[in-house]
């Protein structure tokens, strides 16, 4: 029966298609409307429109386009036969239907990515998604030529998650005045020491910017990328005034973005980076402004706020997990699980300080420094980002503009993602608060990490606790985090679960170690 | 006038003594009543006083006290007179009114204590609490001579916090059967393996048992110490089910208990130890219980929850701190201060492991890791607490029933907080996550704190962050820790906040250490 249904969908499928407009499943469906309107069509005219299957319904914001153009757009997450209906107050826009099919999804299209396992991520296709994100704050404000060399810098990276900025960022090593702005200038002034000083109408957005920034969006889903946006930022210095619009233009803001960008499938949405370094917000208003998104966002993408050096309320329920800014936390034993533990949610540590050469300190780890943050971070069961501060003649600096990247972390960094990739599950501690080297998927895999200092021989000891029952057997490994080699041992390493606390090998067995900093070791369950 | 007014009060204050009856702040106000009740006179008659000094007023719940006596409590946090008048359905405890002065505190009474700057804690009179607690879970459930040995024990020891049990404990190393119980018994039978089966009427509150529970508070009142009291537990292993009694029960229990104890000044709720062990009662549950014993204390006492293996809400409003078990958050650098920023409110570690000799990994602390616990945590801006758990024969286990104190950590325990109490303030990280060993009160005076590692020499260096601006003299003082000396350093230190991030002595002084660990030293600014 099966087999001849799935057949029957093989043949009725394409036709059904060539009816009517098809949408993979979690890609983006977009209609259009025309509509005179008398006044602003941005803020005066309520139009959206209920998607169903006949299942489900959603009801999704639409938006003006400009040029009396009015879009709405919607991402399925069934597959099967869509209908909308629209409503509004203006007749041009109400009561307009349509149909689509959502048809299976192809190639990458993984669907956007979810909390799974408490403290973990999967795509909607339950695949298992293990940020590995760097940062490139104004990208998209730079040359086109260089947004393109970023994006094809990405996509010969390790990384599947970009945080960026929504408006231009005016601080260290970035300064450049972007071709696009989000806003239609009201007028343009020069100020009397000879600087630009812009009277935008907040209530007036410019397609073009949001074409643009969509285009990127769509470049880095092809790419695999997710898109960590951040809504707000403090890196404007009154220079824009991007950071000091108001209470009421901020959610005339936060309504449209979320009524453009909610249905790309890549999208997260990041408050802000740095929220307590914003001078203009309280933080009630972050609250508020959080929550708006949330409720604004019928596909509940992921939503976070990253903080300066005051933590915001993570535990609220409209935060998905925590973004973490702070180096510490991942720069030795013990640290990085905390968070976890209090928040409850998985941990992003987005900012842990940059692979760079600045002379600030958040801008000059070395590139073994930024690795052990990554495997700091991932026994702890959260996960650690990427930025890259160089600063070189001639050259951009990458976390600021995009460019180049040189870094000595990459390829660790894409080594650790491997190895994460081959388990058959998330890594965390094993005896958390007891052990903090060790961490395992279950007791089939364990991978102990030995950070900066050397160890010279490594006993087989394993906790008891989520260990195996009965007798086990394991063979083991030895990971060179920096070298990137996985060296077997030539050894069965067996347990018997009768101890206290710690399993060791019931010979005593142990692993001579080189006498190297930052190596691992990896154990797996064996018959 | 002042003068004059004074003296004024001081002849008439004791012809108003005289007149009425007389409390001082913060203490104990009683008024009893004689009702004839037909019915359960513990859950059937609603029963309250508000009190009044013409300023501000408080409702406070009475309760049943047996006999055909009903009680109300109060405790005035202003002085001058105070009328008040009671309400109930019940005609012969309606509209009762009362009188009485509130007389300014005397000796060692500094009120309640409450949360201050954030992270720590005052008493009422704003005098610095250092909270310096340790365990006894089970001590009023002893003999009354273990009792009286305990509190003599304790008016001898720094301590001055208690964490202990309202209901009897049945774990290692206590299974005493309690003389008194919180409830009168509808029945009680053998079971057929020959234990004693009990059947308890959860709405019947056995006076006697709350006379002595009282009478403790109010001892370890006298001897300046708070009562962390634990409302709940799940040592209980089905043997009287006191964690078992269902819903309804439950806040039967929290209403009594607060009726009877809010007014104490030194009372603090703990919801439980160990909350998520409980295996009868849900997340949900331990919500309502929560809320409502904040709604039901009229005096806002310090409340909080204390976890197991996973962490509560504690950053919900009705907790005013967090009560962490956690023994790795305060046994290296960088990690006790992650908790507090996460909650934004005060960590008491109330377990980081005792000091003992247990085969228990939770119970074999040297006196040395004990002590070093303190030191993290203070560094840090929190406060580690104290438990004991050495077992020797022919003696008890304090941790578990009380008795004699024979850690090596006391006397360091001691030395830590008259160090703290020296300060002109609370101690806290100078340049949080980024310096884990420099606590400072403000530029004025730094605790530097070395640990297990032995440092050789310390070259003079603290954060520019919260630091002293333009040019700054020092002196030192060497610490030991372990040996409790305090050793001055023959030289003046000099730094000018010229530098990045630290600031450094401008010859570049240093400090030559003992070859020892757990130093510290402690800077005073001078002119």
């Amino acid at each position: 029966m099966k087999i001849l249904f799935r057949m029957l969908c093989l043949v009725l499928l394409p036709l059904a298609i060539f009816a009517k407009d098809s949408v993979e499943k979690w890609a983006r469906y977009e209609a259009s409307f025309q509509a005179t309107i008398s006044g602003n069509p941005f803020v005066g005219i309520p139009f959206k429109a209920t998607f169903s299957n006949g299942k489900i319904s959603k009801t999704v914001a639409g938006f003006y386009n400009g040029n009396s153009e009015f879009k709405i757009r919607f991402m399925p997450e069934e597959e099967g036969e869509w209908k909308f209906v629209t409503s509004s107050s203006h007749k041009q826009l109400n009561n307009k239907t349509g149909v689509f099919m959502c048809v299976p999804p192809t190639g990458n299209n993984k669907g956007p990515v979810k909390v799974a396992n408490k403290y973990h991520f999967s795509y909607a296709n339950k695949e298992r998604y293990i940020p590995v994100g760097t940062t490139v704050y104004a990208w998209t404000h730079q040359s086109t030529a260089l947004q393109y060399l970023t994006l094809n810098t990405l996509k010969e990276s390790p990384f599947n998650k970009l945080r960026f900025c929504v408006f231009p960022k005016d601080y260290s090593y970035v300064k450049e005045e972007p071709e696009l702005f989000a806003y239609h200038q009201s007028k343009k002034a020069e100020t009397i020491q000879g600087k630009t000083k812009y009277y935008w109408d907040f209530t007036s957005f410019n397609i073009p910017f949001f074409d643009s920034l969509e285009k990127r969006i769509d470049q880095l889903d092809a790419a695999g990328i997710q898109a960590d946006i951040i809504l707000f930022h403090p890196y404007d210095k009154k220079r824009w005034g991007f950071d000091s619009m108001g209470y009421e233009n901020d959610l005339v803001y936060l309504q449209y973005i979320t009524a453009r960008l909610a249905s790309f499938k890549n999208v997260w949405w990041s408050m802000a980076n740095e929220f307590d370094f914003v001078k203009y917000k309280t933080w009630q208003q972050w609250d508020d402004y959080s929550r708006f998104v949330y409720e604004n966002d019928p596909y509940r993408h992921l939503l976070s706020i990253h903080n300066g050096l005051e933590i915001f309320d993570n535990w609220k329920p409209y935060f998905t997990h925590a973004s973490i800014q702070n180096c510490s936390a991942v720069e030795d034993f013990g640290r990085a699980v905390l968070y976890r533990d209090a928040y409850g949610k998985p941990v992003v540590y987005d900012e842990v300080c940059y692979e760079g050469n600045l002379p600030q300190r958040w801008g000059r780890l070395s590139g073994e420094e930024m690795v052990a943050a990554f495997w700091q971070a991932a026994i702890a069961g959260t996960y650690a980002q990427h930025g890259e501060t160089y600063r070189m003649p001639g050259d951009t600096v990458f976390w600021a503009k995009g460019g180049r990247l040189v870094g000595t972390s990459i390829p660790r960094i894409k080594f650790i993602h491997d190895l994460q990739k081959q388990s058959n599950g998330y890594w965390q501690l094993a005896d958390v608060w007891r052990d903090h080297q060790t961490a395992q998927v279950d007791s089939s895999e364990y991978i102990i990490y030995f950070g900066k200092k050397m160890t010279n021989q490594w006993y087989f000891n394993i906790p008891k606790k989520n260990g195996p029952l009965g007798t086990a057997k394991y063979k083991a490994e030895i990971i060179d985090t920096w070298e990137m080699t996985i060296t077997p041992v030539n050894e069965v390493f067996e347990v018997r679960s009768e101890s206290d606390y710690r399993l060791i090998d019931i010979n005593n067995k142990s692993i001579r170690l080189p006498d190297k900093p930052y190596l691992a070791i990896r154990l797996k369950k064996i018959k």
